[in-house]
């Protein structure tokens, strides 16, 4: 598929106009897009503009509630749990993270819970949040049940990302990963350059390994069983518990603490229901701060310098890869493939954003024809 | 290997006895004894009466002290952190959760971290502290450094198992697991079977994938390079990239915020140097505690209950396994392989025990021959 490079402040400027038309406040279109931007420069971009369509999906259908705010429904000192009441991902995420934050300040540690929110974008931004001030960020989702556990054939599952970002020189750790052994974009990749997936990935609709990638994709859609395998593959023996145990971890700072819905409940019936946890540490409650950070960046260094297997010049410490991504994005834009770029003009056609005016230059003819976009 | 089956209670009378004769008090001889005892029954052979050589090797060396204690040197309402002196990690251990266990009962969340331990046995059995008091239990610890991080030849992490555990009916999550894909006990299984390993287990000394258990453990005696691989293998495309990033979460909670010694210090000079984290964490703080569990509960059991694997008759929830290995155990006796007999029998020759008077009646002629036992 053709793509094409996007300047960061054009995406940004879009981005911004497109969630104010929505019926978000400038505030919080900011925090939405934000959150959408620090995926695509960070590489991620699976999360970033591409999901764009789903928010406006999300929001058109009724899903997502743009007047939503979110409500403490319980808090101690060092907890609460808050409603999204159905509101944007985003918002919910970027809430929940500043009142752990607060707490973490106050009392050391803060651990938020989450429910009845919908999709917030990349776990990480929020684990970074805190990490920005100084602090130990962890955050987690569950989401849409595509994920078989160990022995099983249906998806009961998300891919129940976990983060957890941690100052350090030069630059901090930064860790965000499904704890799935890879995520439906990583599928979608595979089925349009039709190649055969590692048979670790998925699952049929018997619970058997598949290198299909076509073919995991139409039944997680059609819902026929099967779908993405956890961290470990199929079998104990390359340690499927072990990811699939993760991924219950993230259940139960997310869905369990917060008496939300489990990832098997997530996106039924037109309803999102996804739930977040957001964890922030001061790690003063251990001491010196400053020595703490000193003795992480020591070990990230003896890390990266270590020996390397024969063929690899590089051994990466977690949250490199991002900073690489953000110098190249910064510079040259986004990569934004073209069924994306319709998917935006289809968007800002809706709300009534003047595309042209963010892209015009872009000297390429973005074809629309709503026919096309009546489905996401 | 021959096996014998020992009942449950000799080994618990034999390892209390063994222990004060070590110079622990009885206090302390039945906490450590728990924790071996506790790995056995729930068929974690690996880290029960197994370990005990190491045990005697770390005590008659001077490298674990008997008489050490653990201190808390910083320590706020939800936090603390202790100097263990280089004591016996069980007995670190226990102080470490049962402060977490006092600090999440007072403020609602403990996190305790600890430096100059020794090996603690199963991380688990921290866990199963706090979730036998109505809370959530996590703990972690380093170790020496045996698994190489992706892209790397020279072992740097530890196996680093995290373990959380958390009530529910009708019994609790139980979940420990070492965040590289196997811990070094497997590779010894499938070297005694004469065994090749899967592809994803192991790297030899160009940290290439090497499926020969006996040229990787021969690599890791010798420090030749390479060792196990992270849960996710060699390659980003399964994920190794994940387990080496739990192994990092593992090393944050347990050496960075102690400013203890990362794993690649491990085990070095005959200093163990390892560390551990104790998290608990009171689910009232989020709300009505049986409301959660019932919740929690209903999830494992739609998990249980859902669509099975062609060819598997049964999706365990973590702990299950656990359960019905204790079932066995305490019916059928602890599975114990000559080896382990044999040191055994050394360990109760070293500390001037009666090993006929526990297992005297096991009819079998345990040979002993002090040469053979002069190494570990």
């Amino acid at each position: 598929m053709a793509h094409v490079k996007i300047k960061v402040d054009a995406m940004t400027a879009f981005c911004l106009d497109v969630f104010q038309k929505f019926g978000f406040t400038a505030e919080e279109s900011k925090i939405i897009t934000d959150v959408l931007m620090l995926s695509d420069i960070y590489g991620i971009e699976s999360h970033g503009a591409q999901r764009l369509v789903r928010y406006h999906k999300g929001i058109s259908s009724g899903m997502i509630k743009v007047e939503a705010k979110p409500e403490i429904v319980f808090e101690t000192p060092v907890s609460a749990v808050i409603d999204g009441h159905e509101g944007m991902g985003q918002l919910i995420g970027h809430f929940g993270m500043e009142l752990a934050i607060k707490k973490a300040k106050a009392s050391g540690i803060g651990i938020v819970t989450a429910r009845e929110s919908n999709h917030y974008g990349i776990a990480g931004y929020y684990a970074k949040m805190a990490c920005d001030e100084g602090l130990i960020g962890i955050s987690s989702t569950n989401s849409e049940a595509i994920v078989v556990p160990t022995f099983g054939r249906q998806a009961m599952l998300g891919t129940n990302p976990i983060a957890i970002s941690m100052p350090a020189d030069p630059y901090p750790f930064f860790f965000d990963a499904a704890t799935s052994v890879v995520t439906r974009g990583k599928f979608e990749m595979y089925n349009k350059a039709a190649k055969p997936v590692p048979d670790c990935w998925g699952a049929d609709e018997n619970g058997q390994s598949c290198t299909d990638a076509g073919h995991v994709l139409a039944n997680i859609k059609s819902k026929a069983g099967g779908g993405i395998l956890p961290l470990g593959g199929a079998e104990e023996l390359t340690g499927s518990h072990k990811g699939y145990g993760y991924a219950m971890v993230s259940e139960i700072f997310t869905s369990i603490l917060s008496l939300g819905m489990t990832s098997n409940y997530n996106l039924m019936n037109n309803h999102g229901g996804t739930c977040h946890s957001f964890v922030a540490i001061d790690p003063k409650i251990f001491g010196d701060p400053e020595a703490i950070k000193k003795h992480f960046s020591d070990f990230l260094e003896e890390l990266r310098q270590s020996p390397k297997r024969a063929g690899h010049d590089r051994i990466y410490t977690h949250g490199e890869k991002e900073i690489l991504a953000s110098a190249d994005r910064k510079a040259n834009g986004i990569d934004v493939d073209i069924k994306t770029l319709e998917e935006m003009k289809d968007c800002a056609n809706y709300v009534g954003a003047d595309f042209d005016h963010y892209f015009g230059d872009l000297g390429i003819d973005v074809q629309f024809n709503p026919e096309e976009h009546t489905q996401y």
